[in-house]
This record gives structure tokens, sequence and C-alpha cells, in this order.
């Protein structure tokens, strides 16, 4: 089956009708079919499917037994309204590269597997790369068993859980290939580059409490209104960003009760943060604390600020990104990745990036030329055939 | 069954264990329980109960039929996580006062009814009053009939709809009974008073369009974040409000899609406004559309605003204030109620407020004495024997 031919299948599951973007939130039916989806290729090409206990699926060309196993492959689920690219564009390649490493008679002297890491968007439960921090121990499952999502279902009643299993234990390399979230291909005119590391980067919840009035009768100068506490945070977060050169998000809000008559009692929106050290990382977030905390005091309601998840800077390894390709255009990222999880974990990592015309993603807009999906192919199939061999 | 009684009856309904506060909108389960009790109540004391195409119901002692009734009661439903007293306190007090007049020996020479309005605090289908709007024709059937909830269930699967019923037709006179939503009569020390008028009011739904991205790699400078827009306007709503002693109310938003790690596609909020007269209520509204404008061209995003609902000035009938109270407290109130859409259709109306020890109210700390609610019980069927005979 072709790199085509498999994308083609992948298109319609979990697609909006009205906006064209993609649903696939874990273990809910559109990433259940893609697990299925994703079972039936291995299958067809004989590989034996491990699922790990927090549903982490890893289908393996050879005896992972024998030890030194080259682990590729990305995660199937999506953001919210997302891409079609974000993710599967590492699977459906990572199978299409094992297509091609046949045809052209590879026969690689170590083990090969095609990973697939779940709740890597952590659009579900609120933990990105969830699968691979468990499967590597830097997340421990009696910390994230009570995670409950938005509709209060708990993370332990979808999985098993427990402790790891070794699977990883037997990678001795990964390399993630996935498209590129800006135009740093696209600026040095390349169908397919490397990445140098991940910018640290994290998710950090700010709720507001509040008094709930009501909205006609309680004088303006009586209020404890914790949505005027949220918006200057808003604003000041995306100020300190912009004149820093990083970046800082408030993509997600819940307002309480979210009545249109009624002063709110509380908002909790969450900060995606990021920047170019630790350093920076912290200072940003530490200045757009402070400034909320100001106008809390101000506004008389009571601010509290937890770190959700925080990921320190990330280098992938020198020797195996040189070995994956020495003669691609090498770019950092402001995104997260599970390759930056294997990598700080200790796992030697590298990734291949393919080029995104217009560089949006986490958007229905996301894109990538087919022809420069198959050089994407071509690359990892080249790249794991020496690191195989 | 004393007053009492009564409301310790009403007091478990529709509670929330964790805030104290109550989720009593229309047609779910709690209102639906309140709806029975209320008939449970009618039917004990011999009273016929009307229900129109809409869901409001009126509890008859006499036959309206002979014309020239007498209106009083409230509404059962609550706003998202409000208090107990507004709107159960009419109802349960109109009962009250129907008992008293019995014990007293009134025997009416016009028809009395109870009447429970249908949807008064907008909280599912987001059209205040609408139970007695669809009543009086202020508001048309086919215009709301598609109304959709949060959850997109449509109004008019939930009831019959069509044209109204004439039962308001046979009345000539409404006395709404309310808890005092601000600290007025806390001021003249009065347990009770009347209501002058109600000030001009509305909702907004601000809708802000922009570009959904990825938190992490899209540059600050690139984005159009509607989000900004949004923060922006909802401290330039408070600010405006603040400086001209009237009302605007940011209290509830939904985000698109709401993920932490991707920039909104999209933004809804809606501004609740009220000021003391129309023309400054439409000033303030303006002022505040302008500088939403004006951020939405500096963020690249669009703003579309829609007005869901404006209610004008409204008066009450001063001669029917009048023999409802001549000695009582005159108070303004900036809330909307089914007693001013009554008076704005040409039936004369008039309101009894019963003290707020702190004025608090659309939360689970409103709060009234039972002692004055009785001294409320008391003035109310003062009103209606000096009306009914």
């Amino acid at each position: 089956m072709t790199f085509e031919a498999m994308w083609r299948d992948l298109a319609p599951i979990g697609r909006s009708a009205s906006s064209g973007g993609y649903f696939r939130q874990p273990w809910a039916s559109a990433e259940l079919e893609l697990r299925a989806w994703f079972r039936e290729q291995a299958a067809a090409r004989g590989l034996a499917v491990h699922e790990d206990p927090f549903g982490n699926l890893v289908a393996w060309w050879g005896d992972p037994a024998s030890g030194g196993a080259v682990l590729t492959g990305s995660h199937l689920d999506s953001v919210l309204d997302g891409g079609a690219y974000d993710g599967p564009l590492g699977v459906v390649s990572a199978l299409a590269a094992i297509d091609l490493m046949r045809e052209r008679g590879v026969e690689p002297a170590r083990p090969l597997g095609v990973g697939v890491f779940v709740e890597e968007e952590g659009s579900r439960f609120g933990r990105a790369c969830l699968g691979s921090r468990l499967a590597t121990g830097a997340a421990a499952w009696e910390d994230v068993a009570g995670l409950t999502d938005r509709d209060g279902v708990r993370l332990g009643d979808l999985v098993t859980g427990g402790p790891p299993t070794p699977w990883l234990q037997q990678v001795g390399q990964f390399v993630e290939l996935h498209v590129e979230q800006g135009r740093g291909l696209v600026d040095r005119s390349a169908p397919v580059g490397v990445a140098s590391g991940i910018w640290p980067h994290g998710r950090w919840r700010f709720d507001v409490t509040g008094r709930a009035d009501h909205a006609g009768t309680t004088r303006m100068e009586d209020r404890a209104d914790p949505m005027l506490t949220y918006a200057m945070t808003a604003l000041a977060a995306n100020k300190q960003a912009r004149l820093a050169g990083q970046r800082a998000t408030f993509g997600r809000i819940e307002a309480h009760p979210n009545g249109t008559n009624a002063v709110p009692s509380r908002v909790t929106a969450w900060l995606d943060a990021r920047a170019d050290s630790d350093a920076a990382l912290a200072d940003l977030v530490a200045a757009v604390e402070k400034q909320a905390a100001e106008r809390a005091e101000r506004d008389g309601t009571r601010l509290d600020v937890t770190a959700e998840s925080v990921t320190g800077e990330v280098s992938f390894d020198p020797p195996l990104t040189a070995a994956v390709a020495a003669d691609l255009p090498v770019l950092p990222t402001q995104a997260g990745h599970d390759a930056g999880v294997l990598q700080a974990a200790g796992i030697p990592s590298a990734m291949l990036f393919v080029r995104n015309p217009t560089g949006v993603s986490h958007s229905p807009e996301e894109f990538a030329e087919t022809a420069d999906c198959e050089v994407g192919v071509e690359a990892l199939a080249t790249a794991l055939t020496r690191l195989v061999s």
C-alpha cells in the first residue's frame, strides 16, 4: 500500500464536516478507529504489535528481545479541531519506509519498531506527551491515574496503568518524522530537514477566584470579578512574549458559572509558554504571574498558579542526527514531541521535518504536499536502513 | 402549609453539593421537579392550573373567564449556580398569601392567578424573560423555536410553541414579589419596598474570529488571536461602565477549539449591559463595540456584534404601585423581570421587594431572612386583598 493510499484511508477519520479539522482525542471513537487501522497495517506487514499498559503501541519488524532496537513512528491523536499531519504523518511515513526498505531487499541486523505514542497533544487529559512520559518513567502512573477529562472521565478508568513494561529498554535509538510547524524549510527551499532541539516549554493553570454577583444590580466598584484579572493576564502574557521573541498563549478558558447575567465566581485559564532557554522560560512565566497577581490585588480576586507540565531544553543526539541526515538543513523547534521526551530519558533521538508551505499547524489548514511527504519517506527509509544495518 | 415549610420543601431541589448554588435551568430535572411541586401545591388549594404552549403555568383562584383578573407569582428557574430566592420567593410568597387571605375570610370579587413564567433568567436559551415575552407576544415563536442550548437541544423540541393562548388577556393587573438584588432596603432599614422601574438592559454577543495556529511554533507577530481582542474588550467594557455609573459584564465566554496548545480560531462572549436611560445604554454599548473593533483591526481578527435581546426603560404603573403600597420605600432596579415585560405589554404591573442583607444575587450567597419573607407575604396578601375586592 503506497503512502498516498494509506493517507487517503485516514483522511475521513475524525474529520469535522463543518471546519474540516480533526477531533482525534485519545480513546474517543476516531482515535480508536486509527488504532485499529494501525493494527491492521501492522498485521498486513507481519509486524507483531505490543500494547503497553498506557495504550502506547509498537509494531516490531524483528524480535525486540535481541536488543539495540531502532524505533521510529509518532502519534495518531490530534488537538481539538487540528490538522491531519501532526502525528499521523510520522506513523504513515514509518510504515511506508518499511515497505520501501523491503522493496530494496534490506534485511535488518537490528529489530525495527514503529511506535504510536498516546495523548501526545494532551488534548484530553491536559498533559502533553503523556504516553511517552509514562513509558519512560518521566511521569508516574499514580500521579496521573486520577486526571479527568472535560466530561469527568478518569484516565484510570480508560487504561490499565501500573508500572511501565520494559519495551523502551530494548530501544537504542529513536527517529521521529513530523510535519514542520513553522516555515523554516520554506525559507530554506528544502522539502525535509532535521531538528537541532526543542525549546523549553510548559503549561501553567491560572485559577482566578472572585465572587458571583448579579450583573445588573451589583455596582462595578462592589465587584470581585475574576474575568478582569484573566483579561489583563492574557494581554500581559502576549505583550511579554512578543517583546522577548518568545511564546505565550491563552487558548483555553473556563468561566464558572459561565452565565451572561452573572459576574463569574471563578475563571480558570491555561498558559502555554515557550522560550529559547530554561532561564528565559522561567523569567517569562514569572513576569506573567507577577502582573496577574498585581491585577488580582486590584480586582479583589485570588490567583493560584499551578505548573501542570514543564519540559526543559532538549538537544537531540548529535551523532544520531548526523547519521540520520548529514546533508539536511538543521532547525530548532518550539513544539514538544515524544522524541524530546525519549531524548531527555537517555534514548538517543533525532527528528526529521517535512516542509509545511504555510507553517500553520494545530489548525484545519495544516498541510504538506504529497511530493514532500514522499521525499520524507525516502529520507526516513535511508536513515533507518543505515541504523539497522 | 406555612411559608417556612414550603421553603424547606424546595431547598434541596437542584442544589449543588459542592457550591451550595442552584442549577434550575428550564426543562432540566430540577426545574421539572419544581413544576410538579407547584402543580401539587395548586391542587392542594383547589386552584386549576393552565399551562400555555410555552410552558408558562398559572394556577387560578376563581374563574379567569370572568375577566379583570389579578395575577401574582414570579419564576422558578435559576441562573447557573444561582441563589434560592431569585424567582421562587415570589411563587412561594404568592401561595402563602392566598393561604393568609383565606384564613382571613377574603372572598375575591375578581379571579386571582399565581403565575410561573418559564426561562426568566435565559440561562438555557440565552433570552431573558423568554416565557413572558412569548406569552405577551413581545417575542414571536417562529423567531425563537430554533434556539439551541449549550448541548444543541432545540427549544422547539421541548415545548409545543405556536401562537400564545389568550390567558394574559384575562389579566388586568400583575404584582410580582421578588428578593431585592441590591442593598436599597438595607440602606433604608426596611424589610419590604416597591419598585419604581427597571433600567434599560440587554445582551450582545461578540463573535471574534481569528486563525487557529500552533501555540509554540507560530511567532507572536504572525498570529490573529481572537483571545486578545476579547480580553481588551472585557477590560474596556468594565472601565466604560465604571466611569459612567452603569453596568457592563462579560460573564460568559466560549473559546474554540479551547485547547491549551493552540491559538483559538474563535472566541464568543456575551456582554450584559445596563444603564439608567435608553440613550445611555446605546452609548455604552456603542463605546464598547468601538473599542473592540479598533482592537480587532490591530489583532487582525474579525468582530461581529449581535444584539440578542434589548429591553427599553420600564416604569411600573403608578396608580397600581400606590394601591399596592403607598407607605413603602420606592426603589429602581437594574435587574430585568417578567413584571417589566408585562408592564411594557400594557398590563399595569407593580413589584414588591424583600430585603437582601448582603445585596448579593445570582450567587449561592443570595439570602433573605425568614422574618423579612413573612413581612413580604403579609404585604402581598394585603395588596392582593385590596386589588381583588
